[in-house]
């Protein structure tokens, strides 16, 4: 881990990353982009399989290679949880204990305080929780949320910013809001290291007006890159696409856009339609975990006895590990409660997720995203 | 599934198979063979992996490939109560439903009527017991557990056997032995498919007389491969290799030796010194869910603290997937509960298991087996 001596933000200048969109789609926010890092470049619009503690579950790093994946996202919570990242660092940092040569990005614990540490309490200075794991009282700021992502080495890490549940009154959200701000600046500021690009978090709740106002000041502070954070937590699809609609616009063209935690194959498309870029979700792995496969048919549900003498696989175009096999091989595995049934559907949901978003990036190419985005709807149903 | 019009096994002739001993060791009664099927050849000798619901714990198909295996083992009781034996076959039998293009033994039921299935009582017809899935009441006799295999495609079948528990009175080991006897003859008369060929197997307890008076009895019979059962069930080691004494000798040398369920690195060894040509264990994949490597130093709990941020591989001449990986990684998958932890060791155990059954040929090969024995045994300690 590099730690140059430096006093402010001013003085990192992160080496060997950079974003360049290489299409705009005519007919919608869509674009087609890249994003260099020193661990490989990702082709953009991407979706980022989950390894919330160090491991996409279920399957070997070459399993996830083959899903056609090209950036993983690991998680700050879990990883300074267990195993600490002073561990991380002793055994070489992320990519070397995972042995994945791409790209990875981590996320700043922000949503995890919200969703899974107990009794968190936040005050300016950050947050106190007690850690889900052993109940120990611990604490996280911004400045801490910065040094653990460097100690663990991911190439992008994300600012820690304050979730509140939704829906709330508008002077929490907007509290919120303002202190993510000013998390964001604090996360900026700590960063030491030239090997790890920040983004910051919009928030705003529902609220578009907030959402922007929120966009609007992080821009102003040059983040490498902007995602969207504390959607898809439980709000109908049509509230996560009019913010999107609202806050897209306000982010800076020439920097990449990331929806956190997002989603279904069909949230991935509209959000490509408003200019995302960068998508992660634990859908397609603990659904294939739940015996759900997703197909261009829409999820097909391998518990099913009507799958019991079936030959034919998932998906006959499908490369997939899976896809060898029969549903009604596949079907007896989750019957039979044998593990290699939650690695075979993970394994096609990866890879379902990341042959649509190559097929999306190709469509963007041929200015053709419309009649794409419109038949997969159709075919989903 | 062939179904040529006899009545008696004399008309039934299996094509494609054939036993050759290649070397036969100076200084022991190891030797090194191979077995011919029509789904390939087999180097003898060989551990099988135990796929016991048609899937080896925890490892896509290719994996269990990779770790070196040629035959896999499956289970006739577990498959005809679940997803049954037809459905097996109307997915294209066992071979393509696992997707596995090299040979399969079946093992007949036997032992689990005698470890798994509740109130089984066993008359000369065959066995009544209750399911242990749902409590349903079946049968299982000689001729039924025949057809089974013959329907699951497997290229081995074995005999349907009577197993007592041990320690137990002369007389009723006895009844036991000879029961086995006659259905061994039994399934022997009841075979009709010409794409498999029969196991008989040796029981007779803790008896040498008794064993060695089945095995003649057995062999009498002319069948392709003979197993030694009923052993490695909580005797002390060394009364097994007593029974091995006396049984190997009675066997006919033109014909495989098969040692059901065993073993431990050293009990492998230990039987190929006595002469046997094949072995299954879950021992590997079990005790790698349970956080345990074999290495050539002996066991590694890779629980154990000391583990926490080691940097080394299980063993750095293994080329499994775990051995990729860091020792404080596995450790680290095993503390989070993570899949990936009983998947790694699953496979760094297989692999060690195949590289000791292939380091074995190549000793007996080289007439230097005994001396391999020592220093593999000195080594585990």
């Amino acid at each position: 881990m590099t730690s140059p001596e430096t006093t402010s933000s001013d003085s990192v200048s992160p080496v060997g990353f950079s974003f360049e969109v290489l299409t705009q789609d005519p007919n919608s926010a869509a674009r087609r982009s890249v994003l260099t890092t020193p661990h490989g470049c990702v082709q953009l619009p991407t979706f980022m399989p989950v390894g919330t503690q160090a491991t996409v579950k279920g399957l070997a790093i070459d399993q996830v290679q083959a899903t056609g994946a090209e950036m993983l996202l690991a998680n700050t919570y879990h990883l300074s949880l267990r195993p600490g990242e002073d561990i991380v660092e002793q055994l070489g940092g992320l990519h070397a204990m995972m042995q994945w040569d791409g790209p990875i990005l981590t996320d700043s614990g922000g949503f995890q305080l919200f969703s899974l540490a107990k009794m968190c309490q936040v005050t300016e200075q950050g947050a106190i929780f007690k850690s889900h794991i052993d109940g120990s009282t611990l604490e996280l700021t911004p400045e801490k949320s910065t040094h653990i992502q460097e100690t663990l080495g991911s190439d992008i890490a994300m600012v820690l910013d304050h979730l509140v549940a939704l829906p709330n009154e508008k002077s929490v959200i907007r509290a919120a809001c303002e202190r993510s701000i000013r998390w964001a600046q604090r996360c900026q500021i700590a960063a030491r290291s030239t090997q790890q690009i920040q983004f910051a978090i919009v928030q705003g709740g529902l609220d578009e007006t907030l959402r922007v106002w929120c966009a609007e000041e992080l821009a102003g502070s040059d983040f490498f890159g902007y995602a969207v954070g504390g959607l898809s937590v439980g709000e109908p699809p049509a509230e996560m696409y009019r913010i999107l609609d609202a806050t897209c616009p306000a982010l800076p063209v020439d920097c990449p856009r990331y929806l956190m935690g997002v989603g279904r194959p069909q949230d991935l498309l509209e959000g490509i339609r408003r200019g995302i870029d960068m998508f992660d979700c634990v859908m397609p792995t603990r659904n294939g975990r739940n015996a759900m496969a997703f197909t261009d048919q829409g999820p097909l549900k391998l518990r099913n006895a009507k799958h019991r003498a079936d030959k034919s696989p998932i998906d006959t175009d499908c490369p997939c590990l899976a896809c060898r096999h029969s549903r009604g091989y596949i079907r007896h595995l989750f019957q039979s409660g044998e593990m290699l049934g939650p690695i075979l559907l993970s394994h096609h949901n990866l890879t379902y997720y990341q042959r649509l978003l190559t097929a999306a990036r190709a469509a963007i190419e041929a200015d053709d995203f419309e009649a794409f985005y419109q038949k997969k709807m159709a075919a989903w149903g």
